[in-house]
């Protein structure tokens, strides 16, 4: 249980509305997002996290929300993009009793702040009630403070942004109740008894309920409070729960497709997917010369080229001092060319900084060494001879998540064979980079 | 244009309801599925895909059935899908004009059989009703035979399977009309004209309309032909049209989850995901000797340990025999273990066979090359540099979509880095297979 301040987003380095340990929901700088004037500003905001699902519909025997991707349990990853919105002061995860220790150990390994659980109930409706029961101070045992907004979103949508947890927390501020919707992707159509086309709706008047949705909790409590024993039982929908008990009309916010919620095995494969393409959304190429003619600007330009819609930055390996946030902030990617003298001191280096940071505790941090030289002029089986440290150090690394391989890049007189080494180079890099398979560590590839 | 018996289903050798080349859209043979009697035949049935959609909901420029998955476009794994099933007579494909040519070289390239080409119209209805047209002989320009039933799918929902199609053909026989369903994910609601709720859909008592549907052709075609402008502009729902036309109440079929429509981008990503998982099913071990202790064996048990839901055959190299399809029917993954004599002419022996065979035109194939010694006998970078052919041999099956790579096995005396190198290498192997990435072809790895 840590109700408190948020002093440490999970993203390291990137509080996305504003300073961190403001200690305020309530933050003095200005939100970040278009159109928040100071009058727009979202209150005292707790979120509920129902989790206590059992994932039937997933097909296996993990709860989908403890299903991992990367080496890390779902749930985790959407507890870091709520908690790195630093005006939602707390966050109430609803699991059932058996669930429990392991979501305590999930929140301890993964550094996540501002998390309380309670137990779930055997609905969805009864653990949304039981957690919103852990916030309202007319509870005997409510340690946290009763928030003017409630946030209720699923712990099974990890891509959900700042933006539409604003817009939603705005109109129900305004309106009482607000949800996201999205267009539907099939037509919804109702059976007969017997298994037969009743009649089909329009889909241009319906939409798709997602999350998340936010309620001034005064609102939804009283709604949970009064609704009957059948709507926990068999109730889907929060927003009708306000609209029936406290006749509030829900406002209804457009969503974008990110909401989408992780249902099947399919769902947990795009997920997979999709974070990794966020997390090498950056790559960064480490040289240890300034020269523009050095062959790694060569491999940068190359990487550009394979690479057309990711950021590549570059930076010189004395830059790299003890914070390595000051130069990058969303980077798991590091490509160091040449700059590794015999004794691997340099790399050691790096591999210590990275290590101490906070990068390689939520995604595999990869890093690539290159080696550069003319393949006539040495013989390439003595200098992989002479690179297999690189072997031994990647196996310790790999313990805290770091992802450590070499790669041979022949730097020919001939220009066509160095071009065509500094393509297949910049190939290797981006399926290392992108598919972060820690099965290949420690390997010497060649270009 | 190749109306025509089916002579040639797409994945090689795996023509799912019976033999192939009976040319009968009505097999003699007793269907594979399940409760198929003989009774239960699904009489002359043909199919329609509208494929003129522009994929405005990808965020990507290429209409999302032109996407490329594992480098072949979308709408080419939904053709084999189709044409796999053997009864299915003839495929009708509408396009935009501007994507007839691509359509046709796709069909082309990948030996697609049974399917003909129509010209897609503004709306999803109205390529419909231009597919149907085509199969109609009323019209002047029919070049195929009128079916008995027709099957409408969509472009993009690759993973269809042949139960659920005739579950959906025998019930559109019996009813005249017949949908897939699957539960809805979210709850649906009805906005009112100021974008508030209006109240929410029992999420119970309604169904998501998937596909694939059925009808009767004459049911479905007499009612697209009555059927209003605006529903053919505005409307989405055959099984509407044919309520409303022809008075036939579609019997609704609980349909599978892999029946999911690539609609977003994240849609593509699981796509591809579940497609590698798919053909990555079965290993295929090749030995150069029956001996039960040797280290080709000890691999295998390896694998057997690392990937436990994955088919592992191993075979003998002798008894590759011309036809790969004696020994393997669904196999994309090969792994040679010690096969290989220093002028790799056995190695060119089973790549040639893969060559010849229809295997790497879908999809693909993996082979690994494992040579096994102990390290501490030949210096790695000595055996390195003599394998070095492994590379050229690599870049040019490359071409032919055969993804080859080397393995050094350390068959070391010593058990416990013996067994320490039999797990990295089946995790190796794991990698090189799940992954399929052709960037890492030609590379030598070392567990």
């Amino acid at each position: 249980m840590e109700p408190g301040p948020c002093s440490r987003p999970a993203e390291p380095g990137h509080c996305v509305s504003g300073p961190a340990g403001a200690g305020s929901a309530f933050p003095e700088s200005p939100l970040s997002v278009a159109g928040a004037e100071p009058g727009n500003r979202p209150g005292t905001v707790a979120a509920v996290l129902p989790a206590g699902g059992c994932g039937e519909r997933m097909g296996v025997r993990t709860p989908k929300q403890f299903c991992r991707v990367l080496e890390r349990p779902l749930i985790s990853y959407t507890l870091q993009a709520m908690e790195r919105v630093c005006w939602i002061k707390d966050i109430v995860v609803t699991v059932t009793g058996e669930n429990m220790e392991a979501m305590r150990s999930i929140i301890q390994r993964y550094g996540h702040k501002r998390i309380s659980l309670a137990e779930a109930g055997a609905t969805r409706h009864r653990s949304i009630f039981n957690g919103l029961k852990a916030l309202a101070e007319d509870q005997p045992d409510c340690k946290l403070t009763k928030p003017e907004v409630v946030i209720i979103h699923d712990a099974v949508r990890p891509f959900v942004e700042e933006d539409i947890l604003l817009r939603v927390v705005l109109a129900a501020k305004e309106h009482g109740a607000a949800g996201a919707i999205r267009p539907l992707v099939s037509t919804v159509i109702s059976p007969s008894a017997d298994g037969h086309l009743d009649h089909s709706l329009d889909r241009a008047k319906h939409r798709a309920s997602e999350m998340p949705q936010a309620f001034l909790f005064d609102v939804i409590y009283e709604a949970y409070q009064q609704c009957s024993d059948f709507d926990l039982e068999f109730g889907t929908e929060c927003l009708q729960l306000a609209l029936k008990y406290c006749h509030r009309k829900a406002k209804l916010v457009e969503g974008p497709p990110a909401l989408w919620k992780v249902t099947y095995k399919q769902d947990l494969c795009a997920a997979e997917a999709m974070i990794k393409e966020k997390i090498s959304q950056e790559i960064c190429v480490v040289m240890n010369t300034k020269d523009e003619e050095s062959v790694g600007h060569l491999l940068e330009e190359a990487l550009r080229k394979e690479l057309n819609c990711m950021k590549i930055t570059s930076t010189v390996m004395d830059h790299i001092g003890g914070d390595i946030r000051n130069f990058i902030e969303q980077c798991y990617s590091f490509i160091c060319v040449n700059v590794v003298s015999p004794d691997s001191q340099e790399t050691r280096k790096l591999l210590r900084i990275l290590e101490e940071s906070s990068l390689p505790l939520l995604y595999p941090v990869v890093v690539v060494l290159v080696h550069c030289f003319d393949f006539t002029s040495v013989p390439l089986a003595q200098k992989m001879e002479s690179l297999v440290w690189i072997r031994g150090l990647a196996k310790e690394v790999k313990e805290r998540n770091i992802l450590l391989s070499g790669l041979l890049l022949n730097y020919s007189q001939d220009e066509q064979k160095l071009q065509e080494s500094l393509g297949q180079s910049a190939a290797i890099i981006a399926a290392l980079v992108k598919e972060r398979n820690s099965a290949l560590v420690g390997q010497l590839l060649v270009a």
